[in-house]
């Protein structure tokens, strides 16, 4: 039987039955990915498996990469960029065989049988053969940037997108569409990132030049993102993303954000109390502009960036330096979602963590400003980034049913830039309904409600979002 | 096969002998819950599931209240008090099926099945027929308050009382016994509350009418509390409890805790330092009074209340607006304990979190304190609150087993304000069964001790906390 | 069948086969461990059981003691020092059916099998009659010191040994091998402990005269360790050790920890701040030392220690009052990691936590400053302490697996002070085939790759490390 084989992962005849039921066929909506928008619109056509999977250009697999260096590859091979594509794809061969029980082992193996209907294990001894049968399999239109997206049936595709953005590939891709609706995502981060004031100065420059109005208070900030904003929304942009150490809650009065902003203006560095204030004032006042565009917000907390900072200056952000951060995220949490539900401003909100030791916290974070106006309001979002795998998934599935509602969960998200990650939508269905499966074979779910089961498990895979988003 | 059938949970051939043999029939000492002592003494007879289930005039079910409001159903149904029983139960009804692999799933329907016979799935197509047959079952006389309580086998309830009540209905209940003692139990955490001058100096006018004794110092506080915890001993109170977010256990000095009590009697707000300390010698000198009656200590630590301030504003505390937060909580619960060790003043004490991340740091700080003087004296408590549910659960049992005597535990409690959460013992049994029972087959345990097995089992069940307490 | 029997731990078929073909018959090489250097090279012979397991004068198993205390045992039995052999062991008899799902339960069991041939369970039953089997052995030359350690298949042990310290014992195991290469590893903690003026003042003197030098300024500090760290050097030492509440990367400059020291040597207890900064400087300036030598370093993080004064007072360190620590980790840990990054003086690296909560945080904080210079450079290391048994294993085993490779990991070591914990490396490897076993029948890993599978477990238990310290 070959490894990944039509029951892969799952473990009971329940959990099949499942799967196979009511989880395979459906569609997806992938509402937080890091898609290229100018890949899509050009429907970008793949040098080699190197450059889909491992080295392109700038980009690359950081994942892989972390893992790679951990399997002590040289980094010329990988950020380097010295190497020749086989020669990397060779130490990447090399690797897998070390990467047992790690997602990427899963990940590599159901690519290749998905994309590219390779059922051989990759190691060494098949490296060249797979090597070049992706290669050449690439080559082909069936292998074009837009066609591999069609191929997983994806409905949606939510790109993340920095405000002052123009946008010009989502326009051309609506312009040309080919199945998939591609929309955009607010990410604001930049807009707040006041602790190095030259480079704020400039993305402040950029900004004030997308929202056609010069920026000289936090007053036009908010302005000039709020006409952003309606600009995004005007291009079927419904949801927001925040990528933070933790949640800022601190008090402020809005003169002391006017004057930390024009501190910043003059190219000096905010305090830590300066920052904590700022950053407070700022995460409260773009979260008002999503609720009152009815949009959905999204929160991914605790992470720890760029932490090799020798390798930062010499290859940038998200090259796999980055790492889970253990700060506490109750108090200010809860203070900051507080101060929008007493508002009235607070929208669907969507909260991910990096540390699993957050999973409880957050579970019941999101459920404590529930208000009855939405099911699923509030929501814990899925296992992110270092948690997406299987341990992270089976962890965040029991915390959330302990202690909210699985039915009502939106369920999976790529969070990827790779045209072909869309096996880890399979992978998480396949998770669910073992996860699901294992309960019902332990009695601990009535095999009688055997129909509402399955109609759980589409709502996660789909409905859910679908009716959640309303993209 | 019904859902809620004799072998529920256990999925050993172990686990159901243990369980059968071992558990079922033990009786149960609920140590800890917040049963209503006027509903005991007056044997409250039920209008309707409806109030013994969700909504009871200004009390009500705040579990179910969360996820209702997380399945989108709007607060008229809830607090608002503006629907029927039967609209609001019908609500109830439409979530359930959305609760799956939530704990309320299970309690709801063991509670249908030991208190009202019924293991129909409760959903909407069943909803009446069950709401009907309830209501008709609770106009009898085998369904009042504490006929249901004896039903269970309960031997002892304790209650949770401020200082400042008369045990009026304590005393009520005594001179007309029903077959369960009913124990009141001390719980001091208004006589800490300084961070609300206004409502603390009421609370010491009421406290300071129940000892009979003018509260004009720290020092008159005390005394007036000990005159309180000498009368809750004459009524039978072997135990006190403590609501914290963290611990307490900063420098203080006497003069020091004087003058910050003057200056709260005096109507202004204390800093966060003299809280701290406040807290600090409060926690202090009731532990040390409980360690002088010989009672045991409990500590509940790590829950962060009313978060949601427009509902707390409109509906009050305990209304479903809590959760779990993530101080950290090691160095000061060490100083803590350690300075009531130093004095020849720990009491028994019983330490539970609300975080499960916790779980290790309460488990290894409890086994800190164990001074050789009663087995089992310093114990890590039964999974509280959120994690009261089979993830929580085998988590505490794991950490406890791994890091201390899973054989000394003292157990299960319900921590309910509800007349029919008995069959929480009864779940937590399934799972310690299930278990223990995993172990056997697994060649963990050896088979050859079944008896030493069974009667762990019995231990935990009852046997640890009868002589524990000694009511 | 008995309870340790050859399957003992593994459920599935392929851990069967996994850990009789590939774990079983690997050697070991216990890297980190706390034996008494001149216990083994006088070769000592247990006067009894009780002293190998229990009391052996100052010294004793503080594991055992925790849990004795824990189940009533009084102190007088354990450090007290007054009860004979037999006494104390009976006691310890009398815990064992109070160990069930304690790691001490199985620890014990397997210590008799493997030690002393003695399959029976230890319980008030059997006590006599083991006692008595177990001391007519230890009476033998094959039971003493050096035999034990040989019947394991040891061939290296690891001592931690202050830079104080001559290793006048490990030169004379030197000039009388008797088959284990037993090698020193550098353990400066003292030298960083200026919390305590007098005793740290003490220490110097004693470093001072171990160097030849005196020690009057950090710097003649840092001269006289790296003297002492050359001579250990000398003498087989390959790695360090260090025991630390968190990590400290204070920034500071030179002169302020000159000063720092002076206040010090003068008798001055230092602020938070200033120890805080000491550390910082200290804790940077040793790990340079082990880069430049090419040793591997470990930090043992999170232990909060000698929390019950009293007994401190009385029976001072290592008695069995340590717990877990919860203090944040993560910033502080990658600024420190990456200080040394930068400077190109980051040796390889062991990390350990203490609390599960950091189970994650530092498998990611490792694998962020991977090099690609040595495969599995960074090591996430084996579940430490209290976390050493079978849920803190697994815990450490998924969490690995998921962020790093499982396949490079340097594995198991006793961190004990007795002669017969060595089944522990035997226990951790029935564990580690479990887990791995578990994936294949569940077909989460190919059941193609068998081999490669089997050569995994072979590096986890022997090869890894050894390529890696490179004894």
């Amino acid at each position: 039987m070959e490894f990944i084989h039509p029951d892969f992962m799952l473990t009971t005849d329940a959990a099949r039955e499942l799967y196979h039921d009511a989880a395979e066929g459906m569609p997806i909506i992938d509402y937080h990915c890091h898609l290229v928008p100018q890949q899509i619109a050009e429907n970008i056509q793949f040098r080699d498996i190197t450059q889909l999977w491992l080295v392109d250009g700038h980009y690359g697999d950081h994942y892989k990469w972390r893992q790679m260096r951990g399997n002590g590859v040289p980094e010329d091979y990988l950020t380097g960029g010295r190497k020749s594509s086989w020669e990397t794809f060779e130490k990447w061969a090399e690797t897998m065989p070390r990467l047992m029980r790690n997602p990427l082992y899963h990940w590599t193996q159901l690519e290749l049988a998905r994309v590219f209907g390779i059922y051989k294990i990759l190691k060494p001894e098949t490296a060249r053969e797979i090597f070049e049968e992706c290669n050449a399999k690439l080559a082909t239109p069936e292998f074009r940037g837009q066609a591999l997206i069609r191929k997983f049936g994806v409905e949606v595709v939510c790109t993340t997108d920095d405000p002052a953005d123009d946008l010009r590939w989502h326009k051309q891709i609506a312009r040309k569409p080919f199945g998939t609706k591609v929309l955009p995502a607010w990410r604001p981060d930049k807009a707040m990132a006041i602790e190095n004031p030259k480079a704020y100065r400039e993305y402040l420059q950029k900004l004030g030049e997308a929202a056609g109005k010069e920026i000289d208070s936090y007053a036009d900030l908010l302005e000039a993102l709020k006409i952003r904003h309606d600009f995004f929304a005007s291009m079927g942009c419904k949801l927001s993303d925040h990528g933070l150490e933790t949640f800022y809650a601190a008090d402020y009065k809005q003169i002391e954000i006017e004057l930390i902003f024009k501190k910043v203006l003059l190219g000096r560095k905010p305090s830590a109390t300066e920052l904590e204030k700022f950053r407070s004032a700022f995460m409260h006042d773009v979260a008002v502009m999503d609720a009152k565009s009815g949009w959905a917000q999204q929160f991914h907390v605790g992470a720890i960036r760029n932490n090799n900072s020798r390798m930062f200056e010499s290859v940038g952000p998200d090259t796999g330096y980055d790492a889970i951060h253990d700060l506490p995220m109750a108090a200010a949490g809860h203070k900051f979602l507080d101060s929008l539900e007493r508002e009235g401003e607070l929208a669907k909100t969507i909260l991910y963590c990096l540390n699993p030791k957050d999973n409880e916290v957050l579970a019941t974070m999101a459920y404590t400003f529930n208000d009855g106006s939405f099911p699923g309001k509030m929501q814990f979002g899925a296992a992110w980034w270092f948690l997406d795998q299987e341990d992270g998934m089976r962890k965040q599935l029991n915390a959330l049913s302990a202690l909210g509602l699985l039915s009502r969960f939106v369920g999976m998200l790529t969070d990827s830039r790779s045209f072909i990650s869309y096996p880890r939508h399979e992978y998480f269905r396949r998770i669910l309904c073992d996860v699901l499966g294992r309960d019902i074979e332990d009695g601990k779910l009535p095999v009688s409600e055997m129909d509402t089961i399955k109609n759980m498990v589409r709502d996660i895979c789909y409905d859910n979002a679908k009716n959640y988003f309303n993209f």
